[in-house]
């Protein structure tokens, strides 16, 4: 969860306290939100929280009207037209919405949310709906980042340009926005598939007092799915409406956003990825940023399809303990690759975002047998096998 | 497992494929033991073998009557006299055979053995108990190393001497040797604690042609419980234990070494450890060579007495469905602290170590539960409240 924006926007270099204190405060925050008084949180080791890089959350007894910064919901050249920000949230909001209602619709459970902001701006609502009919836990995040990093940082992202200088606050840290979505859902049945997908957007940021486009910014995000058993015509489904998502665009997208997936989510220890794959992409900036959010929105509203016909061929169908064994196995991979490789939760986990929502990801049971081999030739090896070697699923005619 | 070991050994500065060259080969390996042609391994990325640090290890279908290269048995300085080397494998083989010989006894289930070695020197037996009576899952390993390091590591490792400078090799590394045991111990009743226990010699190696002591040494080590439940007079046994081992060596090794593991066992995005602690050290060489291996004896020697115990007085508790459920929690933990923490398991992973051995510190099964809080004043609130705030259970009188 909260994955590849955590990435993007809490690398090491963000773990400075001091730079903590928020750029400017809005009343909105505090005067508009009815903060809980029932939550009992641990207090942190004061040891760790002096490295936190993110300022610790407020709970709030109810969902926000916008993650925003008060003001920021208009264009900073035509203050009668919506942001980029804004539009981001609202796109992502309503990805939140619809996901959860069709996984709401199939589970018959609902999920349950908690929202947050910080004092600095930014906060997040997660949902999550745990051990349901259908889904042994389902998580949906959206979440709103402001933050600053230091130059080199920025040169890094950018490319290094020096024509185009961001302006810069006293302590020569750049500001930045982001805004993203994320979510994993692990269903019960061993045959039903699990689906990760995340959709990110990043700025660096303007002063608030300095008129100007901001700086730089880019899109990121992917959806992926992990089954435990390979049925053919599912993964291939699931591909296809990626790659019909993507061919909207871009014919150019979905071969380059499906191998850089089958790049990123290997475990390297074991020789073999987490899933079947489906498109990751980053850094994406080469167009119209009006294009790439609509390219963004057709994959957001492609999980659905992508993903629900899946799971009502396959939330019912008989299996063995064995089968549930695997299926066991395999998420253990999942929480291998999440918590050793994953550039969101690690770095989120280091710097100090919500622990709740970023291992929220994480299955609510796995399993680690010592030296488990599929025998050549079984289901169970046909998975591992499609993990080690991966296929073209939707090949470009 | 093979946990501290490989935090020593193999830190990132060893990926390097160039330096898996063996330094020497032996007719050892070859002539004496029958590798093994049943056993199918799954084929590496080959884009990740290429950046390993650690040579292949080849699995023998019998256990290897030394870890050590041909020859190195003997002391340098006096080869009528057993080396240090060869005396701290004999310590933690012997180990291995009374500690598994141990749980054997109270599980009624036999270990499985496997054992490898690598073609340029040194390997490894594994010992795991699986499914057992009492156990979920126990492994014990011991292991042997031989690698290389750079000067700069070998500087920031040993404080940077300058007057005592190892023999370098041609690519100016610094050759090394490593000896360790090390096991994890997960029971399946939730009122019966898992337990940690690793010990460790290293040593700067003298190229083979050229006569000389080791130029450099140290010992690590220690012995850790984590309890789902906390029974005070429990705890306070083991931890009672390994303070009598420490005080028959040095009054003041059980306070610094107690103080030592709760430091190092911090899972730092909860704020809470991952057990109840016991003793850890590491980089000890102010003494003479004989007595750390003496004392290094006494810990491993205290495994038995301070656990077994415990073991003995819960195994056979009745307990609820929800204790279960808390106990797969902390399971969960273990797991967050062994994936995201531990260096040696870290490091292991990413250099290629042999990963089965690695992950035998893995529970069988673990869960994450969304935002799970203890009642103040429950069962479960008092162990998490002892987790994040470690107490004093073997007071210096």
């Amino acid at each position: 969860m909260w994955e590849c924006i955590e990435a993007l926007l809490f690398q090491p270099y963000l773990i400075n306290s001091s730079t903590l204190q928020p750029q400017h405060t809005t009343s909105n925050t505090t005067s508009q939100h009815h903060y809980s008084n029932g939550l009992s949180r641990p207090p942190m080791s004061s040891r760790f929280r002096a490295t936190c890089a993110i300022e610790k959350e407020e709970m709030l007894m109810e969902r926000p009207a916008s993650l925003l910064r008060e003001g920021e919901d208009l264009q900073w050249d035509n203050p009668s037209t919506s942001s980029m920000r804004a539009r981001f949230e609202t796109m992502i909001r309503k990805a939140q919405d619809d996901i959860c209602a069709a996984v709401e619709d199939v589970d018959g459970i609902k999920f349950r949310e908690d929202s947050w902001m910080r004092p600095g701006g930014g906060g997040g609502i997660s949902r999550v709906l745990q051990d349901g009919n259908v889904w042994e836990k389902a998580g949906v995040n959206v979440s709103v980042v402001y933050g600053t990093m230091p130059p080199e940082a920025y040169r890094a992202a950018t490319g290094g340009g020096s024509d185009n200088k961001p302006a810069a606050n006293k302590a020569g840290r750049i500001p930045f926005f982001a805004a993203g979505i994320s979510s994993v859902m692990h269903p019960k049945n061993p045959f039903a598939p699990t689906v990760h997908f995340n959709y990110r957007y990043f700025e660096t940021d303007s002063p608030p007092d300095v008129a100007g486009a901001p700086k730089a910014w880019w899109f990121g995000g992917g959806t992926d799915l992990t089954p435990s058993y390979v049925f053919d015509e599912d993964v291939a489904h699931f591909h296809q409406v990626q790659k019909q998502a993507c061919d909207k665009h871009d014919l150019a997208f979905y071969p380059k956003f499906k191998q850089w997936c089958d790049d990123y989510f290997l475990i390297k220890h074991r020789g073999e990825r987490r899933g079947l794959g489906g498109i990751f992409f980053d850094d994406l900036n080469d167009r119209d940023a009006e294009k790439l959010l609509a390219f963004s929105t057709e994959c957001a509203n492609s999980v659905i399809p992508a993903y629900i016909p899946l799971i009502k061929k396959r939330k019912d169908m008989p299996f063995s303990p064995e089968h549930k064994d695997w299926q066991q196995l395999r998420r253990g991979r999942y929480v291998e690759f999440n918590l050793v490789y994953d550039r969101g939760t690690t770095f989120g986990l280091k710097t100090g975002g919500r622990i709740e929502s970023i291992l929220m990801s994480l299955p609510l049971t796995a399993r680690w047998e010592y030296d488990h081999q599929p025998e050549a030739g079984t289901e169970e090896w046909k998975l591992l096998d499609a993990c080690r070697n991966p296929k073209e699923w939707a090949p470009v005619s």
